[in-house]
């Protein structure tokens, strides 16, 4: 069995060619796997899911992050999605026969190279941060890209790697080591984001909703609807069906009805039999029931 | 990529020593996997699920199915799943790199050789059917092992192989090959068999249920409680929540609730993300978003 490690950078863009170019870099590299990929207008974002061994995956990052930063100009950039620079955010995930430790060494092996190449200044977070307040995105992304000069200034936000002033259009890249997650999206009958607003922070944790969960509202202005974008760090501890079911009931508030979901690149398949689990109500159950998983492991029990 | 056939025959029996006999002989066949098996006294059978290739299949169901013969004595058996014979029923299922085609004939090796081994008569059913009104085992099954031997002097009841009278202590067997097909038992919160045989009659097919849904109704005492048992034939025409939330609506009229439900045997993964796709209101989701499978299948196209 080999080593895997899954990344999932997200870059600031939609731009159709920004896009192709930097899925280009990450497919040559050998050994390494794109899939996923998704991207839209309304975040302005490219979120790339692709998984290969240490080397493959960490020249596969540089090279699409050199790409981006040469393509992106944060000066030009609107989006939703909260974000300080072209390569925003850089999460190394452990797979396969891998260690959360493997995946902090490549964060910070791939940040201190992307901040002496490119001389954007790169910030460690998660399980990579140099401080217990810098593994969470949200303190690090504080002022957005708009206010990053500003707050570069202040000592307690100096970056872990490269200058203490943003490069002039790639703004500052953050990267680091985390768990698999879930990301998903709930589209409301809504187009007012005020309500949408409400309904995110009702289940975003800092404001008083789920442990593990990250709600952001956004609007999706061509079918005039709103979407709650969130993270479930960790989809044992709270399940999808929790969070979904407290969505409808906040949302209920308002007579605002969900139109429908979508995840957000790579789901684990324990989160999904979770959900059957919930809503048929079956006691136990677990992926070696799942014929296809069954039989992959009675062969690989073999060989 | 190898060849791999699910074989998933019913003994009738729950004696812990049989089934630990059965299981021994199947385990024993080199390139044979048991992926699971369940048993219990209220229906007083065993299900196993194995896989393997045409040839291992083959070796195990024959032996286990000899040894089965030889344990069981049909003439002090009772359970409350309609029966004609101690290996009552062997469906050959197509997985990988094989063909219905392939199991039609893997069924008609077996079903030959143990009428000629153990003279037990074989009747083939399913994709093996010799006529149209013996692919349902509803219909070969129809006076169950009690009135095997009145049965099977009607010549529409000539079996395929064997003699044309039961085996004196094993009865006859059913042998077939068929699609993966999903085992679903719901329990109720009643001890009333006569409603719950209701509940079964509004879900069977042939009762004016769904169409792919053959249900039945069984006691279980020690929980003094009863199961609605039902087999999906085709869970992508028939997702498993119309069953469920159609099961709840008809056992409502009666004020009984669903206490829990259980997968019996294996169950496909699309099966399973169509649960969360109609509970989550997710408009689009495939096995490739969930993460085992993705990479099972990036390294497949590698290698």
């Amino acid at each position: 069995m080999r080593e895997i490690i899954e990344c999932v950078p997200n870059f600031s863009t939609s731009d159709p060619r920004a896009v192709e170019t930097i899925l280009t870099e990450i497919r040559k590299v050998k050994e390494t796997y794109v899939l996923d990929h998704t991207y839209d207008s309304y975040y302005n974002r490219l979120v790339v899911t692709y998984i290969g061994n240490k080397n493959s995956v960490y020249t596969a990052t540089l090279n699409s992050a050199i790409k981006a930063i040469d393509l992106i100009d944060m000066t030009k950039h609107k989006g939703q999605h909260p974000r300080i620079g072209a390569v925003d955010v850089v999460p190394f995930i452990p797979i396969q026969n891998t260690t959360i430790q493997d995946c902090i060494e490549l964060a910070k092996r791939f940040g201190k190279a992307l901040a002496e190449k490119c001389h954007v200044p790169v910030y460690l977070y998660g399980k990579a941060a140099s401080k217990p307040e810098r593994s969470d995105l949200d303190w690090i992304r504080k002022g957005e890209y708009e206010q990053l000069s500003e707050m570069m200034k202040k000592p307690e936000r100096k970056p872990d790697f490269g200058l203490t002033s943003p490069h002039p259009t790639a703004g500052a890249t953050i990267t680091g080591a985390r768990r698999i997650m879930v990301g998903f999206n709930v589209n409301l009958d809504t187009a007012d984001l005020k309500i949408a607003k409400k309904i995110a922070r009702a289940l975003h944790a800092k404001k008083g909703g789920l442990i593990y969960v990250k709600a952001m509202a956004a609007k999706i202005p061509e079918k005039k609807i709103t979407q709650i974008g969130m993270s479930i760090s960790d989809s044992e501890r709270t399940p999808l069906h929790r969070v979904f079911e407290l969505l409808k009931i906040e949302a209920n508030r308002y007579n605002i009805q969900v139109i429908g979901s979508e995840f957000c690149g790579m789901t684990p398949l324990q989160a999904i039999i979770d959900v059957a689990k919930y809503y048929l109500k079956i006691n136990e159950l677990y992926e070696d029931r799942v014929i296809e998983i069954a039989v992959e492991k009675a062969l690989k029990r073999r060989s």
